[in-house]
């Protein structure tokens, strides 16, 4: 059975029902940890779930912050720094994940007990237990008009990957590294592969690949 | 065993392979067949990778258009006629979301038989077999400057969701639904929740909610 509700409703409902219901909608999202470090030495370590794809050639990746949020620190150690790095989370640490958005004076890998660790003289630490890590270097950032939203694009440097994951194509087999995915606000999922499927044309039947 | 890749050897390595590689970076993503008219009455229907939460108050999703890709037909006809559906995928037609990005000349309803629907007077088509719909006006787009890249934002003007994924809180239960996250160029799954988590407070013990 189908429930129906408009944008007055929305717009009407508790803020706290708004806000679950509203951020589910685009459905399963991605989670990283984004790992910083500022100017002073002090590391920093948040997850997010608004990372995507934005370029092969050169390999890009986009983040968006949403305005006022505490998630700022992250986007202020990037802008004065200029690198930061992308740690898939697994079944193993992603209540340590959940836990690093809270609100700590200090840094987040020493309050939550994470261990944080430095690669090929990269700047910015990465989450030693991450099966997939990757070191980015800030491109340029862009304020949206509508609501403040900053866009931040990242130039991808380095790639660490268990090679458990690594498929002969280049594909990652996310079900492999147990990599998670959110949902909403609060809410963390394992994938389970249903099919992978051959390149799409009119007229030819798809294949699992 | 972790693998090493830098930014010469993701510059070097065989096209398709930084395709593939670089694509599943950024770990798993939302899935959303979105459905458009043009002026003409021709329904367009094709797969997203790229829809993303934007704003509860007011309920906004953003949308992210690669320059110069087949999805364009789908930005043309919303910039036209400023309406366009989301629509999550389920087990039951991931195949026929994959198929839908093929490159047909008329509308990919008939062609691939997924049957449109239209709800509440709406403008554009809906996807029937869908357990959540969601129809969007347009709000606003922006080229981003780095590589030609658009960012549409939509403002939420309806949503049907099946009641049995719907919780008190407002949250989905996307496991319910059965909603389908997609991971790199070609790869579906399902989601299995580990656990939603309490906010998090420093000092404070997470728990399962």
């Amino acid at each position: 059975m189908m429930r129906h509700f408009d944008k007055a409703f929305i717009l009407e409902v508790e803020s706290s029902f708004r806000r679950e219901f509203v951020n589910c909608l685009s459905g399963y999202k991605s989670l990283n940890l984004i790992g910083t470090k500022n100017s002073l030495g002090v590391s920093n370590l948040s997850p997010f779930s608004q990372v995507f794809h934005i370029g092969a050639t050169p390999p890009l990746v986009g983040i968006l912050f949403r305005p006022h949020s505490v998630e700022r620190h992250t986007l202020e150690n990037i802008l004065e720094t200029g690198y930061f790095t992308l740690n898939h989370v697994t079944e193993d640490f992603y209540r340590e994940a959940h836990q690093s958005a809270a609100r700590y004076s200090g840094s987040e890998f020493d309050a939550i007990g994470l261990e944080e660790e430095y690669l090929e003289d990269f700047f910015a630490p990465f989450v030693a237990k991450s099966r997939v890590k990757v070191g980015c270097r800030f491109v340029e950032s862009q304020t949206l008009k509508f609501n403040g939203t900053e866009l931040l694009i990242g130039g991808i440097e380095h790639v660490w990957v268990d090679e458990k994951g690594l498929r002969t194509d280049g594909s990652l087999d996310l079900n492999a590294l147990g990599t998670v995915t959110v949902s909403g606000l609060d809410e963390y999922h394992l994938g389970t592969k249903l099919a992978r499927l051959s390149y799409p044309k009119p007229g030819k039947e798809l294949e699992e690949i």
